[in-house]
């Protein structure tokens, strides 16, 4: 795993959040002017949030393109302390997303990797130079109310 | 169905596209800060276009994102010709979008409804105020190879 040092004083899971939103906003610009934002990412776990101001839809309630946004990027966020992305990148195959109410309030995502999978996703790299990979994730509003879930398929992938 | 004038002597396709384009830009800016553009909208069909400029991810090609807007925005603007949205709204339940190979280039949206699912939709409107279709769209390159393929649930219901 790749550690970032706690700069600034800062956590490693808020400091390496930050790595990975700097990364966002010069690579994907248009996931960044979502406002989407890492707010905290270690080994197996990440958590994001967006803001409803900005992405609201006809209804006033959160547009379902940046409630898919906000799930989907936690598939790539989720690999960033495990591959040096530098050297690997991630890409998506498939997203199923569901939508079980209006988002009334800002969005939190969460999503999370076993141990296990991340051992075989390095056996797997290392062999053939990709890995598959599973993501489901879960977005709530600020009472925690359940909005939208989806499961991507991912893969990492050597250059 | 509701029929724009072909106004300043644009073919009627064109004219409903670009009054969709308007509604879309005030009601759910960021799908329109996206550069997505319907460019065709008749009754049972919609064809929309995405920039790959403004549009790109970590490898250069467009952003999932940006794939899953044009494609999910379709199910709503194919029932514009048929519902007035002063008095109806389209909304989305789930969508499942398959990414088929990297877009390097600007993508078109391509999705249609046949003739027995709008009268059905009209019927179950008249009687239960909602209706639920589903949408498939092609999303193709410039050369007309399919980059992604999605499905979406939608609803139409009464305000």
């Amino acid at each position: 795993m790749r550690v970032s040092p706690g700069a600034g004083g800062l956590p490693p899971n808020v400091a390496l959040a930050q790595e990975v939103n700097r990364y966002i906003a010069a690579a994907v610009p248009r996931m960044h002017e979502f406002g989407i934002r890492v707010i905290e990412l270690e080994e197996g776990r990440v958590v994001a949030e967006v803001p409803l101001v900005g992405n609201t839809n006809h209804l006033g309630t959160m547009y379902a393109g940046t409630l898919f946004a906000v799930a989907e990027m936690l598939g790539g966020a989720l690999v960033w302390p495990n591959f040096d992305f530098g050297r690997y990148y991630s890409t998506v195959k498939e997203v199923l997303i569901g939508y079980c109410r209006p988002a009334h309030t800002d969005i939190r995502a969460t999503a999370t990797l076993d141990t296990d999978t991340i051992a075989r996703l390095y056996r797997d790299v290392a062999t053939a130079g990709r890995a598959e990979y599973v993501v489901d994730a879960i977005l709530t509003d600020c009472s925690g109310e359940v909005v939208a879930t989806s499961r991507g398929t991912y893969q990492v992938r050597a250059h």
